[in-house]
């Protein structure tokens, strides 16, 4: 056996599990979420930077804000799903790394004073922690429903309005529902992806 | 019981798994690594982009090429890992995507038939992937070492010299060595990651 993983681990994580398009109306708990916060924290980010930050959108008045910023075609799910979180970047990360890496007292001024180079390096690592993020809530027994088909700027604005925050996707979640899945696409071979220099 | 992820999985790729920062000289075969991508390669991206590629460093002259681009606290550990993986986004991923998501044959001219557009979505789910890979390493029993310091420009020029690629991050591969992990430093809780609206 090529992989330590057992496989039902495999299943629920990879093989079996898929993006869904519906759900059922079970409610996922602040529990559960906290659960796979918990669990997919510990993942690696470069200086232990972990600018990912997530957003329960729960009220009916924030649903309906953040769906009128979404393509057409993610609305209607979105307005079903039992929870939706939206994944942003804290572009002020540095402030907690003091704390955070405290192997480097200097890091946050040695690297991360400017802007620019936070809304690099927390881009790249929140979006590392969205990867671990969707993996955990299917770790949760749960089905996610991630999309990037939306207005950006327009919920940067309604849900970050001081700037400190960017929205990166936005993560339906809950347990599928009727018709959930669309047929799972061909992925790139081994050999289209992996080169060996 | 939170989690539906079973106990030893949540160790293998979360609780027990560490960034290893020395590794023994068990070599890291191809098997490996095409077991942990056909893993890795189910979770989701956006339109089923897939527009992460593997750059595996095998050759002597290849890693030496590699080394001089890095941060020099990043270089004696990747001299002597057995296998070490240069992670980046494709540029021209549009190429593949009427094969990589038939359902909607105009996607590739739709949405990306521009660069920026291309490099926003590409580098975004292409790090959503880096994250499931670091993952899919340690479902393999190994070990990572992600690493973002090193000089980008440099790297792209002596890997991606024709510019459709672009570096995002070099992971060390391998079983733990010797002193291989530093302490784990702590987490932000998730009262102050996860907020409800």
């Amino acid at each position: 056996m090529t992989l330590a993983l057992d496989a039902a681990a495999q299943d629920l994580l990879f093989r079996e599990a898929r993006t869904a398009n519906t759900f059922t109306d079970e409610p996922v708990t602040d529990e559960q979420i906290e659960a796979v916060y918990d669990l997919v924290k510990l993942a690696p980010t470069a200086f232990n930077q972990s600018p990912l930050r997530i957003t329960l959108v729960r009220s009916e008045e924030a649903r309906e804000r953040l769906v009128r910023h979404l393509a057409e075609g993610n609305q209607a799910k979105t307005r079903t799903a039992p929870l939706t979180a939206v994944l942003s970047v804290d572009l002020d990360f540095h402030e907690r790394l003091p704390e955070l890496f405290p192997a480097f007292p200097g890091l946050k001024d040695a690297y991360f004073s400017e802007l620019p180079a936070r809304e690099q390096a927390g881009t790249l690592n929140a979006s590392l922690q969205a990867g671990y993020f969707i993996l955990g809530v299917r770790a949760a027994g749960l089905a996610a429903g991630p999309m990037t088909g939306f207005d950006a700027e327009g919920v940067n604005k309604e849900f970050f309005g001081d700037g400190k925050q960017k929205v990166l996707m936005v993560v339906n979640i809950g347990r599928p529902g009727a018709d959930a899945f669309h047929p799972r696409a061909p992925r790139l071979a081994a050999r289209d992806a992996v080169t060996t220099v």
